[in-house]
């Protein structure tokens, strides 16, 4: 069976995605991997801890990994308004027993170890899937850039090729919190997909798919339906003309699983590193002359297709 | 026959647009509008002319347009290093007997009427390719939305969707040029191509086309290979990369006349009017709500197929 590995900074849309992953017979998930973005990295571990937890699924591993960005300024802060204070809607979750190690604990940085380990473990029967800065990427890269290359497919959310950005006029927020990362990840001629506001502003969960989990009667679908509307309340200000909430991340592990579901254009990607630019995904022109290898990028996707998979999966993940 | 109207600002690669046009039997050359881009609008008729005359055809009529944007900011003026100081690489060509009207000439601001008469005489039968600013095609906008929306096509040469542009890091010259006119025209419903750097920057033409032209023997063929020849120097300094100068407006005639020589996205197109990325063509998201009508954009070509159609008309054009 195919293996996953989930990269979270774990908000509300990766919770979706997990709970999306876990009610997925195809794939078996062998770990989370923690970073930071919607909410710094020890938040990441402890929100995948507790959602784990709710979801009868405390036999996950969970790795802590970057909690900054490789260029080493501070971590973002700026997620409170679409996550809410805890990364997932003020919804109180009961605690796992389990804990992961603290920002200062020795043991952090684990997160690209296990990603290596898993890929050379695993090979071409691995899909990794970064729903946050790619960090943690860029250091598995440093780590093992062979064993990295030869792993199935890692398909990010992130980027944003022929829309404008979402937290500058060029930049989508997982790019800007890590554009060196992104850079070398992008360029790494590792398999890559990505699935960024191109597609994933093409998809929403609506209030009707909240009374929907609301109705199940369980746990799970009663947390899942209170974190999911105040992310749709920050969408409904923010960006109307969605409809609703963006999945992204629920989106990227779906075409990680399918890549029918999207359609892509293939062409190698770079990352603006420096002024007003700063964190934009743009076609690597001087790449195309040199063959370097590209990035399948999702440009449209079967919108109804996914939506339907994603009630029913969300359904049977919440029912538990 | 098909009918045909170039909207020219009349540099090197217009030229080479021009004569692939007049060499391409299925379609039918029945005007030239000309606009302030590459050089100023009187430089522009001018060549325009000139060239004609140069390819003997003196009959084709030539309409003075737009001499600045719509907006109001003075001409652009920073061609010269590309397309030299008379914007034809420094090629002095014979003179036309024919005139046309100085900028200050009562008759200048015709050519949008010019587009509009045809599009009313051809309605489905023409196309319409503009090559620099569209500051014409939005005079002729105002003049009769309805008779621009109902011809057969509007290809245009300009904008960057999955690229850096050429003038700042996100915006095309000829969006640049005058985004406000671009602006209004992506957003009018006219049936609209854009051929912009995604793909013109695919396609190059090299020291062995220009020795081509140079066998001839023809007047033409000394001239145009001395006029592309400074166009090559100037791309071999800026973008190496390209391997020759890019064909840009030459494209944008192949692909009016021959879609399938293009992969194209289709997406509502909006353009920045404001801060550092003004001039920028991106995708309109909230227009995808409101279903409102695409622009067919040009992600891929089939540049084998392109070129060796342009080496064939090129040499049937300069060989008169």
């Amino acid at each position: 069976m195919r293996k996953l590995i989930l990269d979270l900074d774990m908000g509300i849309d990766d919770a979706m995605a997990l709970c999306f992953a876990l009610a997925s017979p195809e794939v078996e998930l062998v770990g989370i991997t923690c970073v930071f973005g919607n909410v710094p990295v020890g938040v990441s571990a402890r929100n995948c801890l507790d959602v784990l937890h709710l979801l009868g699924r405390d036999d996950i591993p969970v790795i802590v990994g970057a909690d900054r960005p490789l260029a080493g300024m501070g971590p973002h802060r700026a997620f409170q308004a679409v996550h809410g204070a805890n990364g997932i809607g003020g919804v109180e979750l009961e605690r796992a027993r389990r804990e992961v190690g603290r920002p200062d604990d020795p043991a952090r940085g684990d997160a690209a170890r296990f990603i290596v380990q898993a890929a050379l473990r695993y090979g071409g029967d691995l899909l990794v899937v970064p729903t946050g800065p790619l960090t943690n990427i860029a250091r598995a890269l440093e780590l093992d850039a062979r064993a990295m290359t030869a792993l199935r497919g890692t398909t990010f959310m992130g980027g944003a090729l022929t829309v404008p950005g979402n937290v500058t006029p060029a930049a989508e927020a997982n790019i800007a919190a890590d554009p060196e990362a992104a850079a070398r990840v992008l360029a790494s001629g590792m398999p890559l997909t990505m699935v960024g506001l191109d597609v994933t502003h093409r998809v929403a969960a609506t209030r009707g798919d909240i009374a929907g989990w609301r109705a199940l009667g369980t746990d799970a679908g009663a947390a899942f339906a209170q974190m999911v509307e105040s992310y749709i309340d920050a969408y409904e200000a923010a960006d109307p003309w969605i409809g609703g909430c963006a999945l992204h991340d629920p989106l990227a592990v779906a075409v990680a699983l399918d890549p029918a579901l999207a359609v892509t254009y293939e062409t190698p990607l770079a990352v603006d590193l420096t002024g007003p630019l700063r964190g934009r995904t743009i076609g690597d022109e001087p790449a195309w002359a040199s063959g370097a290898p590209g990035v399948e990028v999702a440009l449209d996707v079967d919108a109804t297709a996914f939506l339907d998979r994603f009630r029913e999966r969300m359904a049977r993940g919440l029912s538990a």
